[in-house]
């Protein structure tokens, strides 16, 4: 069940990061995204295990970080250990924290595992056109 | 060349983190380090690639957290990007930065990848009898 959640995660990454938009069930429910789709044949590629391996998560992070803040200036990314807890902060160079009012741009994410919550992070970043 | 000096960094932490003694040669100079020798027999495990593999350099990371300071707390990490820079820090909680007098344990490694970071950080931290 927690397995499962986790590939949900998995999958609103892709939608919502890097933009996939049809799904094909295989092993779990809607594990792998279509890349083509021609006369009927479909080619599809394993949804990335993004909450749960940090190397594929650091894929989210290159990604954001190209992403263009209204004032032209790009996301910087932090990561900060607590004990056991894992913070990913997707931020404004100048941002100075949650409730900025010059500053704005902080999406933060907590978890007991770095992936995840660098996940939870890039997931509360507004739509791309919001925030353009 | 610049594969080399990963594989090199790798053994570093192997050695300074990990604690193992006795490397063995196979594909590169020292890329095998021994868990085991009985009877002229020599059981030896690959050396991780913790300069280059993200999930493999948060095994430090995992590691570092565990080691005690001298007033009994723990390592914080974080983890910084600045364009493509990464900076990665093991710290005292309390620590306010390099140079701090009161908690003056602070780590810093710089490079452009993160689980290279880590490693950089994590090597100049003193050797466990030295922080002790």
């Amino acid at each position: 069940m927690l397995f499962e959640n986790k590939r949900n995660l998995d999958k609103k990454i892709s939608q919502q990061i890097f933009g996939n938009k049809n799904f094909v069930c295989r092993d779990s429910e809607d594990d792998y995204y279509i890349i083509n789709e021609q006369n009927g044949l479909v080619a599809y590629i394993q949804v990335p295990y993004y909450s749960t391996n940090l190397s594929t998560a650091w894929e989210i992070v290159t990604k954001i970080k190209q992403m263009q803040l209204p004032d032209g200036d790009y996301f910087e990314f932090e990561l900060h250990t607590f004990g056991d807890l894992c913070v990913a902060i997707f931020k404004h160079p100048l941002s100075t924290g949650l409730g900025d009012e010059i500053f704005p741009y902080w999406y933060e994410g907590k978890a007991y595992n770095p992936a995840e919550a660098i996940c939870q992070a890039a997931l509360k970043i507004p739509l791309r056109r919001e925030v353009e």
